[in-house]
């Protein structure tokens, strides 16, 4: 199976995780906290792991799994194809507004990007592919987008890296035209991806930046950690960083 | 003419705004900034508004308009019927995101809310109606949000308000279960009446809360200028809160 066979498969996959979201958020979703009243799981975001986690581990028994609620964490090297998951990235909002969430899935191959899937459910706007497949929105393929400049286009900014000013992210943001937080990290990177944000600073776990990675990564945009070393997708959580090559270039002069 | 017939003329005006939005997103849309780089008008902003005030005028000659883009903002009382115009709320998301913007008008007479119409052209959500009327979302009627307190919501707040911390809005949106930074007040308003955030906070123009304001009251939310007066239709800029009633009794316990 080639990379773009492969491709096609995991996003049907992703597709029926979306229809069995869509499905559940008729019932009743039950919640709980992980860490603090802001990190929440719920009975959806463990389904829809074990969902795909059934379908990788059928299809590719020898592939690791790293996901966020739970699945492989202890994969120590990058040998070999992983797949990272984050089942419903937004939990927060997917709980107070039933949109603004995305399926995220990112394969890496002996530490390279190999594919990227970012799927805003309720939106129906999926973007997946990679450096060898090219990248897509929906069905239609998309370019790089605009190179645009910090001072000419809208950034994303997590809320306490924005209150701390941490590594100067609060005048970061404010030399951007505009400054967003949407609470949720596959959106930002769609917005990044898509030409309508120049970049988006967040302190991210690997679920949350491996589809983003692999998909931006492909279409020539800077992903870092904060604010310039290799990200590592067997970390811990991590200061990121995605932007456009100019803006990236623009945020160096802060330091 | 009763209100609900009044309600269902100008939803179809608005409707007829949003295509020809949606027409002009095709062509080139020629931006230039107003007070500073951030505060942007466009050509369509200003048909838009043109489009509103001719189809107000040849219907209701008598009546008053106040819009964003400079027809009327000589109303000096608050007699008779005053139309107050957003044609694009959230204008920098038009020009950089194409996207998350909104079309808003408010209806008073003499001083008190008729109607609001706040339509997200691009989502095909509209939500229009007042006190007498109910309030829809789209075809079906809406009814008031969940009375979410303080922390148990989302909070959305102005970026330059919540870097200054004015009047504890950071503190303040802190306690909130996440803060959210939307870029089109139009959107937190609609947010705020679908039980999808308890609060927002910022610093408003009455065409910013003219429509919301109707929407937001006839649903028994709380509309104020921020933390605690009365707003003002005619006035200039002013800080501003809708919130549920239990958030806005939670926020004046930081006075």
């Amino acid at each position: 199976m080639d990379n773009k066979q492969l491709m096609l498969q995991v996003k049907q996959w992703i597709e029926e995780a979306g229809q069995y979201i869509k499905d559940e958020l008729k019932k009743v979703v039950k919640v709980e906290e992980k860490t603090n009243r802001s990190d929440l799981v719920t009975n959806v975001d463990k389904g829809t792991e074990a969902f795909l986690v059934k379908k990788i581990n059928e299809a590719y028994p020898d592939d690791l799994i790293i996901g966020e609620e739970g699945t492989g964490r202890d994969v120590s090297s990058t040998k070999g194809r992983i797949w990272i998951i984050d089942p419903i990235d937004g939990t927060l909002n997917f709980v107070k507004q039933q949109e603004n969430f995305c399926v995220m899935v990112g394969i890496f191959e002996d530490g390279n990007p190999l594919l990227g899937f970012i799927y805003d459910v309720m939106k129906n706007e999926f973007v997946y592919g990679g450096p060898s497949t090219g990248v897509y929105l929906n069905e239609t393929v998309i370019n790089a987008p605009e190179d645009l400049s910090l001072a000419d286009g809208l950034m994303g900014c997590n809320a306490k890296m924005y209150t701390d000013n941490y590594e100067h992210s609060r005048e970061i943001a404010s030399a951007a035209i505009g400054v967003r937080m949407l609470g949720c990290a596959g959106l930002d990177f769609l917005n990044v991806i898509r030409g309508k944000q120049n970049g988006y600073i967040s302190n991210l776990a690997p679920w949350d930046f491996a589809a983003g990675t692999v998909l931006s990564q492909a279409l020539g945009l800077v992903c870092r950690q904060f604010p310039d070393l290799d990200y590592n997708i067997l970390g811990e959580r991590q200061y990121f960083i995605v932007a456009t090559p100019q803006t990236f270039s623009d945020i160096q002069k802060f330091f």
